[in-house]
């Protein structure tokens, strides 16, 4: 029964235009590392048209303000917005086709629906506005609330990795460097860095989202439209009441106020995008070393509840933190299509601005997906103090022969001492002796007088890896005096 | 009516659990450029299940075809996967988190099917495979099924700029350079090189489509499970089963057989990387000239039909160009990060799989979008060829200037004939007078033995941007003997 | 004379392995848009070397100031350091590659040279540090020199834009989105939002630069060395040498104290990278807008002294525009890479550290480059306001058809005034009467009770492009309050 | 000794402009990955002055060839641009600054230098073209010698990948999945897995090459000025001059030609952005594995001369890995940059052009490093078979787990199997026991019937990983049929 004779159609066979859209959804069949996250929710079509009605409202709330409608209006165009269930986002993505951008149909749509409750306010919807001026806001109020989610799973991270700090302030491990054991360290001082880049990470998102703009400029960003209107109304001329305005949609929106409409000024976008990329590497970071200690030979690091292999009952993958590397490799890619996008001709391009709409989402959606998984990866790793213990030994001493350098240096000279630690560490590690023995031997017959001064008890403390951490104990303890989670700004309230 | 005091909920108050996937779907609201489009529909989360369940059936198929597999539990695995309703995108995308991979549940969920028809097969269904043979198998007939469609629409574009290249060989228009006029140049030169770039596109998707292989490897690559299944069947060792199977399973799956399984040999994934990549650019290359072409100043070039702006009637934008150019800027990006999952570590990666899976549909999803728009955008542009020939003489003969000096040079010498241009055409500019006209009175004025060689008519002649279009013609004539559309390769059947 | 038969050797015939240093260099040759700038000098590989030197020197005199080495060796190694003279980077880069960095053979060429100095000093060189201490450090002081020349120019920049805005805070000009004219804005709002991303590109860069810490942490990151020698030289136990030496590094370097070592730590260069991308952008915006601006049928923006063109003396071509266009499409893509190395394994990764180099430097310099040629584009900028105005009147009134739309619809109706509008507009258009006027015949011969209420003069006045620019003057006016340049924090000093 | 009481001057006091030069060079100090490589000093700045001289010295050829110039004059010009010492590179870049490339400049140089030869001569020099058709002639010419050299590598590494392939052809170890032994592999097969991956690279390394095409197109690409000449020379319409040109300057230059001229057609700067980027993928994937299976703990593979670090005598650092991972990082965001620049608008683009230029050479001299280094680590492997012995021992027999499922489940039912093999693998694991002999015994415990088909020896056999490694040894033999080095397409030759 091959394929050539199977009769079958070949997959695009049949379909009605009307099938395009249950067939194209993406529900997050490929994307586990974000499925079923706060963050996922909130940053879902339905969210965003959410946030477009929540745009458009408070601008006719923003208007009624400054006296530019009355409040019956605002009110009218604010219940009709709460009716969330009358706006379809896939009929509204079919229809924005035309003009471009998903404003357009919803302008339509809600206007019809304020016309239904209160005909006079249908004139209201949009007023003044650009197609722009909505999705911003829209935008800048879906990040606002999908940060709110990431944040607290940053700091019940940073709060897990503490502990994990505190506990194992002490935990000897080998140090790695180009992936070989150099010289000891702590996984305190490993946790107690994974936490300080977390926080980076955490403030970094904090202040942005802080500063959040809402967007209001009317077609070419000098709210013209605005003044015409109230030039239509008969009121003489208001100067500054585009700053007026601002001022009122950034109250309603519970946004910043920008200083200028920022159609082609995109720091709030670039920020995002620079914000984003650093959490989604902070946490990719933590991932990169949870994955390489979970390796089967070194099994220092396991995750609390890992990916089962349906074919090999004894594999546990290590799936939150592989799913948080991806996350780590696709986050810079789209942060610098948004930093590409701030070189945005005239006073709206054409391209820049609708290269950031998917990016900016995935973007967010990716970093929410990994810090929900960072956080429940660091509230369940399982440490392994053993292995760590034992792993130490690999190298047969040579993990300590800085040390022994440093300080047999001082008797034999720096050279001396290097050879010296050269040949005997070799010779341990060849004929499994440990290494404070051979050196005891090999001094005894090279070097008796500098014996002397080096009992065997001395030697094996000084080879003990233990006994070599430096300073680590003092960084960890310095590192958690750096506060963790602060009380977030508020979440932008919303009228539907 | 502030939202201080709204009373209103903050925006993920109250969500169920059970709202997430609802509300976290995609349906294309921020994505006006794939929307609608065959490919959108090709790729979509229902088509990957689809395609995943065609990737299973072909298994089993497969392994019957070697002997691995009684017929019947080929035939009721293949009748269970093409019973595509029972399979809930959404539900599988939450039931792959804690595996990292959609695979698993749908495993399970076809195991089930399976057991409901014909308890004995159910044994057969995944048997000796690893999630990424189905995953990876799945996506290459995605990837074909859905380049089918992009390569319908590079032939529908190439053709339609070929039309445009024949009836507007000749015509005159600006050719610029660092946004400045340079020379003359011919529409129809301008769409003969895009068709170039679009054929070109097409040849590369359409080499790496008829390439696209097959994946199957079992648990690292070695195909031992099916060897053991053999075993456990009483059947002696049988070296070059894999193999064997690797030709069923191509034959079976219609797609190309590989040398070697691939899980970590990503050259397919490259491939598709760079074709899709090159085809946005391409796109994006026409984008850019309409754009360019379509300013309000310009006016040489617009789309047929653009898109209507509500509150500036006399706007017509160009809404597909800017969907491209959207596009083109996006792509490479995408491509930079399935590039980057070439270095794969080990026999399945941590990370750079997983990294692939969004990017490369992405990716497809923008460039069908973009193809889409392209066809449309060839279709129906519309050339105005009067604004062609009157932004001819914006620089008052400084267009030909090249030209004029060459001729003048070689009675002048080429520094004399570039000073007297000079200042002819800086006058010429300044009182509006015609640069033939200005060079006929300076010639006379300054170099009277010339001038006899260049009476007016020949200075006219000369000025004319329309006759110093060099070889455009025959540029024009060679470019459209490359031929356009082929037949494409067929498009793997499946089974549901 | 064909290439076949001309008896040449190919390229890389006769080449000795000594010529490949001379052959190698990068000088600039396809980087005009940095070639001579402060910041390329900065940047260049003495530089570095000066830096690395400067880093050794500091790290002696920091061992001396906690007591870990005689103040007579950080004098020694502080003069040999200052002797640049030594050290050849060519020749540092080719005895790097067996390491694989420089600082392994620097450290070498070093210590010879305070041996010749004072012999008793030559151990106390490098002693206790990894070479990533070294080379982050001294990444950290060219970023940190390099970046006050950054600032400089962006400073300059914005003085001019200031000016610029000022002047021009009522000259009205065309707004344009998706190509098109939408409705007037001022130039002085267009150099007003200029003004504002480069003060946000500039703050942005001058916090990072603030921040930039020295590296210090030894071979893993626990400065467990500095211990052994302390322990060598008989001191006991000092569990806070680490904070110690951190604090004595960051006075000696002048640059900021780290809370812990960041051998992967990463944020200061993912700072760095989110800064340098905001910055091109930034300039990236200014030059899209003049590249658009400059086309020749546009004609209301030039640079002060284009580039010439030896064939086409016509040609003025925006060279500074588009070699910052250049810049900002290249640094997006390095901060990817950068933000990417954040992901990095163990105490020092294998891979992620060594690609932050050279696309950190090459940022450095595009960006470097980008603002000086932006301080000079924008003093030297030509702004030709009759252009401006001249082109106003392209849509035919089309461009104010917004306010007409406003304004009459309070007494046609909504719907009814836009018809009337879109009719006239296209009529005026056609036969090149002014939109007024035909507007004036069509209200009297369809509206005339309307009519009354808007004399021929009153529409002139509605019809005037530049009485329609909104709040362009009052933004302009506040964005200008927002303070331009700020002493720099002061830079680095250096030993050498 | 604090750096803010000596005296110091910052680090940019007292340069002189005429430092800047020195001070800006790039030599390779931070770029160990490519120095000394014959790709560096094919890619160097006089490498590239060079190529543009010879890309001149065939354009005034390929007039003489077509009866547009004497064949003296381009006997002069050709033995001009061979005296390549008349000619520095950081005075042309300087040079460059004002036109923004460096032809400008260098055509002056070389019209001197033809004109103390030949003062007749000098008028044909650069004669009707343009200076991309310079520039972008001359990166086709680099771009071919540069990957002869690559190609050359990727040979020789292929073939060192073929031994190591044919020796390990049965040299079991432990494949490995997200971090995690899964079942046994060979190294055989990741040897030749590695070198299918490096022969695709070299297959679309070649082809690429074999395809790069001259470049030749005057002002705007119509070749009108060509025209404009034979006019002025008295000769009649030469239709098809601009084809007959094309050929002649192909064959000058070695390249290929192209069906039209592609200043603003880059499908050969994508071409090469793609193949460069799969081939440092293709390697980062070889050093992804040699660090993976290098790491302490590992210790399969070691580096041939490892790099040694001062500190740690016992450390051998993987460091050709390193720095080819290093390339793997970068190398796909510089292809993502040059595929952005397809999207060119007009007859020559303002930026996306010169954003090439750089990112070009960097991707070249970055694989070109890599290659090389690929090609010394290749032949230098270490290949350690007694550690990947002992490591498929890690897991206690669950490596196996997988078969003995299989064969054991075809007696007890496969849950049976399974339940019991996870059970005994963890036993097994704990107290020490083999595999087998817990599973002799269990079996005997609880399963007699079945124990009786599986005697101790029998299971032991099915325990052993070395016995399990299915189609191993045919998809080796099988990928080694596939044909290693080709020979290469000649490189273009030079005049210089």
């Amino acid at each position: 029964m091959s394929s050539a004779d199977d009769g079958l159609l070949p997959a695009d066979d049949g379909l009605l235009a009307s099938d395009h859209g249950l067939l194209a959804s993406d529900d997050g069949l490929l994307a586990p590392g974000r499925v079923d996250s706060a963050v996922e929710a909130a940053t879902g079509d339905a969210a965003y048209v959410r946030a477009l009605l929540d745009a458009e409202a408070a601008l006719t709330r923003a208007q009624a303000a400054v006296g530019l409608a009355p409040s019956a209006a605002a009110e009218a165009v604010t219940a009709a917005a709460r009716d969330t269930g009358r706006y379809d986002a896939r009929d509204l993505a079919v229809r924005a086709r035309s003009g471009g951008n998903p404003v357009i149909p919803l302008v339509g749509a809600l206007t019809s629906a304020v016309a239904e409750r209160a005909p006079d306010a249908a004139a209201y919807v949009h007023r003044g506005a650009t197609s722009q001026d909505i999705l911003d806001t829209a935008t800048m109020l879906v990040c606002s609330r999908a940060l709110a989610a990431v944040l607290g799973d940053l700091d019940d991270t940073a709060a897990a990795l503490a502990r994990l700090a505190v506990e194992h302030r002490d935990t000897p491990m080998a140090g790695r460097t180009l992936t070989q054991h150099a010289v000891p360290t702590t996984f305190g001082l490993k946790a107690a860095g994974w936490r300080g880049l977390v926080l980076d990470a955490r403030d970094r998102l904090a202040a942005v989202r802080a500063a959040l703009p809402a967007q209001l400029g009317g077609a070419a960003g000098t709210l013209a439209a605005f003044h015409a209107f109230a030039e239509a109304d008969g009121r003489g001329p208001v100067p500054d009441l585009g700053p007026q305005l601002l001022a009122a949609y950034a109250a309603e929106t519970g946004l910043a106020e920008p200083v200028l409409p920022w159609h082609t000024l995109r720091t709030p976008v670039a920020d995002l995008a620079g914000a984003l990329a650093h959490t989604a590497g902070a946490l990719g970071k933590v991932a990169a070393d949870v994955l390489a200690l979970s390796r089967t030979e070194i099994g220092e690091l396991a995750e609390g509840s890992g990916g089962g292999s349906s074919a090999m009952p004894h594999k546990a993958n290590p799936v939150r933190a592989t799913l948080i590397a991806a996350t780590a490799r696709q986050v810079p890619a789209l942060a610098g299509v948004l930093y590409g996008s701030l070189a945005a001709e005239d006073e709206r391009p054409a391209g820049a601005w609708h290269a950031e709409w998917q990016p900016l989402r995935d973007a967010l959606r990716l970093v929410g997906g990994a810090a929900r998984d960072a956080a429940e990866l660091a509230a369940g790793l399982r440490v392994r103090t053993e292995r760590m213990r034992a792993n130490l030994a690999a190298t047969g001493g040579g993990i300590v022969a800085e040390r022994l350098a440093a300080v047999l240096g001082a008797h034999l000279g720096r050279d001396a001492a290097k050879r010296l630690l050269t040949d005997v560490s070799r010779r341990a590690a060849e004929d499994g002796t440990g290494l404070a023995e051979a050196l005891d031997r090999a001094l005894r017959a090279r070097h008796p007088a500098v014996a002397y001064a080096f009992p065997a008890a001395r030697l094996r403390e000084l080879a003990d890896p233990a006994a070599y951490t430096g300073s680590a104990g003092a960084l960890v303890d310095r590192a958690l005096r750096r506060p963790g989670a602060q009380p977030a700004a508020p979440t932008p309230q919303e009228n539907a």
